[in-house]
């Protein structure tokens, strides 16, 4: 029922590239900064950054074909955030656009961790590196991350090393 | 188990002044503003004010011996908010001390409507009119607010009315 | 800058009905539920729809050539929050997408007044009645609507109290 | 003006421990977890972690005659966010209270990081370790953190180290 989900997502799995995987492997979601976000130094409160980071991880998921309602319902499973780390690097003011760029960059069995850089109109502003478990919702206990959706985790991340690579060739 | 809740808050209650309603029938709840409360303009976010003013609800209830816990628990019914007025008086800053004034103003069968009145050391921040209605968790249909519950909100309104009066009295 | 801003928008303005206001004088704004909109009841905490409220007001202005910080930059005033009534009516839930209906229903020479309904797929959420006045951030005291924004609100008030007159002539 | 500063909290700063820091070095500030600090998991949103941190650091500081708003005006530094590490061990939940004990475990020139352990009934739930920078506000070049101040963090580091010591002797 949802319509930001790809069309026949599932069905064109069998491809090693699923049309929603981005080329470079690399999602993008895009966010403005509104009053709610700042804080009196005039600039994003630190913590926020870590609701844009849920907020791009679970656009990158739907795009993947793994909205969160179907792991729970199809599956019995959910990510959990287990670790983060982030590194403030410039701060984000009133009004401006952001793009939060995430990576797979390690698939696990029951875990899985991203990277995701906060990228403002001057450069990056905040990057994490987030640590999921795979999760039972009803014990907690690990859950194995089912295989369709492993197997477009790694895709995703072999593109995004493939996309890294070229940008040293360039460089 | 809540070390926060009076004593025998339930058996003290054949008095018709529970040692748990203020002598005013004001509840009282202090916080202090930090960094997240506030927005780019300098002072606390709007919204926020209904954030307090729901911890302010939260402690007033327990300190009636109603801990939301032990409605749903002991009576299977739970208030939630239906409308809110709010008035904004004066911006309040960072660092600031903020007391909620919560009165109980009206009591229905299935409703509540309270005022809060968010007080900053320079006088009033924001000023709420809080209607709630007391329902049943699993179907959200009305449900009764449980007798003793409503003797003791009575009270509290009984006792601020009297102490309202007064104020004009000495004014 | 703003690659949002309709181009020309300014210009545009000798005619009676800029291009930047809807035909039906009612400005969309969408948003998609995230677990950070969430409380532990399982619908979005109720503060929060005063968030949606005034991410679709910056949009709304934005939208109508009137960004904030055009405000405070060419002509030193801004809008603030003096009042805010909200009904709520049905909770909305994680993973849904929201659409707030902003409409302008009084224009003042130093205030005005918004309504703005936040709607689910099942129906209204939360109707705000939002009352702004327009400041002068030094002091805090009313300055006037620039005239050009004031004829671009009453345009908005009059093309969404058209169409309100025709719904119900449909009705 | 501050009431909960301690009385002379300067002045008795020629003793090697002054007053202000606890004898174990570790500041304890305790919340309790409200609706608006859940959510649709029924637990505490991750993101929120670092509010109370925030919060904590904001009291420890305050506590040891550090208040943010004196950095600025006598010294015209502050404290900026610039890498936070945080893993998450248990979920908290509604009504719970938690206890964020703050240490300082390494004290540079212009930079300072701590330990913060976030706290339930149950046992920890989060554990940061979070990297301030001291900047000038106007230009957010690293500036000198106040010899005064250094010292006081060097103290509550001492006493939590050697506290430190203590709890292995005794395990």
């Amino acid at each position: 029922m949802d319509k930001e989900l790809p069309q026949g997502a599932g069905e064109t799995f069998r491809n090693s590239h699923p049309p929603s995987i981005p080329a470079d492997g690399r999602h993008r979601y895009t966010l403005r900064i509104y009053y709610e976000d700042t804080d009196a130094g005039g600039i994003v409160y630190h913590a926020n950054y870590l609701r844009y980071a849920e907020r791009a991880r679970t656009e990158a998921l739907r795009a993947m074909g793994i909205p969160h309602a179907d792991m729970v319902g199809q599956f019995n499973v959910m990510f959990v955030v287990r670790r983060i780390e982030v590194d403030y690097q410039r701060p984000a003011r009133l009004d401006e656009s952001l793009t939060v760029v995430t990576e797979s960059v390690a698939v696990g069995g029951a875990s899985l961790v991203l990277r995701q850089d906060v990228r403002g109109t001057m450069g990056s502003c905040a990057a994490l590196t987030v640590r999921l478990a795979c999760v039972r919702p009803g014990d907690n206990k690990p859950g194995r991350i089912p295989p369709r959706w492993r197997a477009t985790l790694n895709a995703m991340r072999d593109a995004s090393s493939t996309a890294k690579s070229c940008d040293h060739d360039e460089g």
